[in-house]
């Protein structure tokens, strides 16, 4: 037997979330079933609604309620610091951490040409255009450690060539409370290279 | 910066699915809030339409367009074979195989004290009506391998006394595919207990 059509069309939904396969969508589908209509209608209204009254910062493409952002908006940010991140969850993250009271910038995405990510798909210019206008004395890449993330940097370097501003990189290496034996090559061999002096 | 209030009433939604975190349902709502309205909106629609038009058949429990259920309508079916099940998505996961062919009764989920769940939670007395019905000759039962799973057995088998069925459990064993060196103990343990006469 296959599964009745209602059911078949969420197991395609869920399946489209990042990291989902056949196997877990069909689970996340039979537990709804199982937890009856109540439970389906509130995710089905969390997820209509979730766009709702939602705005990307005009400065700095973070999504919030307000536009400018709630961050961008706070006059006890440290204006002269500019965090470069790819997406709103690597932003939230670090907000997360509760230390960097800086301000951010989100670029939408890492330069990758193979999916289809080239730099005039990212907020670049925007980029370039806040710094230019001034007060911005360090600029902070934060992109993953990967690729795409790595020629974000590059592009981002080239790109703010002569502007002045100090362009500096999140550092990687071993991660707190990982354990060397366990740590692959390359986080090591980053380690190693990123390796400070103690006196 | 907390998450926008709908972000994070989707992501409260997201984290009541079975297996998922808060950091995976972050990452749902997240590709969600990127993808944009449309692809939200549709989930919202699979999720809101799941239960339409669903029954539960009142032969063995199963959820389906039609009631009885399709396979209890279908007298292809061997009514003299009985699968008991716990869930819905056991008896898919037997129908996806495609070589059984007689039918199901699914019990609703397996005796477990601690989760609240007794037999009267489960669809007990119907199994012990269709087997007094007659027409069955054997049951066979295909509960977990887990403490509950071993539970509802052996409640089965004593609810089943005297009627004269045969009553049947499926094999525990090494996977197809598995290697006896990544075997857990206990699976071995069952391995070898179930271990079959070659001539």
């Amino acid at each position: 037997m296959q599964y009745p059509k209602s059911v078949q069309r969420l197991i395609a939904e869920f399946a489209k979330l990042p990291g989902v396969g056949k196997k877990s969508a069909e689970r996340f589908a039979l537990h709804l079933l199982k937890a009856g209509h109540r439970d389906a209608a509130s995710l089905a209204r969390a997820a209509a609604e979730l766009h709702e009254g939602l705005k990307t910062c005009r400065v700095c493409g973070n999504v919030d309620e307000h536009d400018p952002c709630r961050i961008c908006a706070d006059d006890k940010r440290d204006t002269s610091l500019l965090c470069v991140v790819e997406e709103v969850g690597d932003l939230c993250a670090i907000e997360a951490m509760g230390r960097f009271r800086g301000r951010y910038h989100v670029l939408g995405g890492a330069i990758s040409p193979l999916d289809g990510v080239g730099p005039e798909e990212l907020r670049m210019q925007e980029l370039v255009q806040r710094v230019k206008d001034g007060g911005v004395r360090e600029v902070i890449l934060a992109t993953s450690s990967s690729v795409a993330g790595d020629a974000t940097c590059l592009y981002v370097e080239k790109l703010l060539e002569g502007t002045g501003v100090d362009l500096t990189r999140i550092a990687f290496g071993l991660p707190v409370g990982g354990e060397i034996e366990r740590a692959d090559p390359n986080t090591l061999a980053r380690a190693l290279d990123g390796r400070r002096r103690l006196r």
